[in-house]
């Protein structure tokens, strides 16, 4: 376990001083940030004193189950315990426990020093003043808590990229669209904008009267194309060979690594630009 | 028409000063560009020796038949005729048409100036030279063109957009989520991490093997995830409602405009971000 922690930390701390070289994280802010890191040996020791737990094992509710009832254990009996499971439901790995009041799942999108998001998700038994202290605590650090009333598969962040893959696989699927496409119409399009305004304030506003305007106008339409698309699609057949063919000849598996720290530069890039923005142009 | 024509010119005056003051546009470029905006009093002195015409005129297939049949007299046999539809098929008002083989439909997303994606659909009968050289033309002045291979009901872009709305519907009807929650995933999650990769390169990267091993690792949870939302969701009970309610205590319809100012300047100011950062980081 301290072989693994350690390499953590190290990977930690380069992705530290990039933050520092481009202009995010001020480099006083780093330094103190590396020395608050550490790499105990036992559990016990990890939570000694401490107030909150994220866990982020494996996404096994054998492993989830386990690690949950040692924490619950370890942990001193007013820190909460949040897990950061995307597919597991919290009353799966939560319900025996004697402290699962103060379990929940708070799951970040990757990658999660970079993309604010996080959805906070209470079992039925979890206490609301846990669920409280988590979204100020995540406030506090910069993130954007999305606060679930209850628990349902996939969240709501997969459930909504859900529903766009499963939409994309039809559309490649029945040869309407490349796996380009697809990209291009969300980075150049729908996500590029939605990036300034979420889709529920953008169909609030594209109808003269605001939204119930926008659902008498276009409701049928969706209906339609909703009804256009009918069963689950393939997500195995000739759309994943389509897909495949199309990613493998823009960019090789032994690239990814390069590409994952483009993406971090200018996901980077682009928290500056905002955090600017609304400076200077408000929210 | 002129009345209409001359007061459209003169908002498009406007927004070009507002893209020089950005920085968005150059000032000589923006001078070009309104001496060449002209206001004819016919469709004939429209169409006189014109190579490609964007029509957008209301949607509705009684008035796209009368409007491409006098276009398709009007314009020089080798013009093409496109259309800024999004919810009409191109073959429903252009089959008896006899210049059909050079008409099709070319949708851009709103505020079109400022978002690069841009539609082009076919009907079965468009001639692939005119596909190749309004796709020619988009990139010329800078869109990001998707080319369906075939038409189907909302194209790519309002297909996709109509799955999270679909979904966002069903989280907000079953009290799992609120408008706002909607509005954080997309805009300080999903989207914001779509506008720098898009979503089939994002699952690519999101698992060691690439797509293959992504869909191997998480069909399964998307199947479940689809299988629990089940029949269309209601859009005009009490999601629309709670969705109303929540809009109208954030924006007043009389602030629309307003608010659309501040979304022309935040995706102007993304935009030139974007270009510097491409410049800088590459693609």
């Amino acid at each position: 376990m301290a072989g693994v922690a350690q390499a953590a930390a190290v990977q930690i701390g380069e992705q530290v001083e990039s933050l520092v070289r481009s202009g995010f994280v001020h480099e006083t802010t780093a330094a103190g940030l590396a020395a608050r890191i550490q790499t105990p040996d036992t559990l016990a020791q990890a939570c000694d004193g401490i107030e909150y737990v994220q866990e982020s094992t494996s996404e096994r509710i054998d492993v989830k189950q386990a690690v949950f009832r040692a924490l619950d254990a370890a942990a001193p009996p007013e820190a909460i315990i949040a897990s950061s499971t995307s597919g597991l439901l919290p009353s799966r790995f939560t319900e025996d426990l004697a402290g699962r009041d103060r379990c929940l799942v708070v799951h970040p999108l990757n990658p999660p020093h970079l993309v604010p998001a996080t959805e906070v998700v209470p079992a039925p038994w979890t206490r609301p003043d846990v669920v409280q202290r988590t979204v100020e605590l995540l406030r506090a650090i910069g993130q954007a808590p999305i606060v679930m009333q209850r628990e349902i598969d996939g969240f709501i962040m997969n459930r909504l990229q859900g529903a766009i893959l499963e939409e994309a696989f039809r559309l490649i699927d029945g040869g309407y669209a490349s796996a380009e496409d697809i990209d291009i119409a969300l980075c150049d399009g729908l996500a590029l904008r939605w990036s300034v305004m979420g889709p529920m304030e953008t169909i609030d506003m594209n109808a003269p009267g605001g939204v119930r305007d926008y659902v008498g106008r276009f409701d049928a339409m969706y209906a339609k194309i909703h009804e256009s698309a009918g069963r689950r699609a393939d997500w195995t057949g000739i759309a994943l060979d389509r897909i495949e063919a199309s990613r493998r000849a823009q960019l090789s598996v032994a690239d990814f690594p390069a590409r994952q720290a483009w993406r971090d530069a200018r996901l980077t890039a682009l928290l500056i630009h905002k955090r600017n923005a609304d400076r200077e142009q408000g929210r």
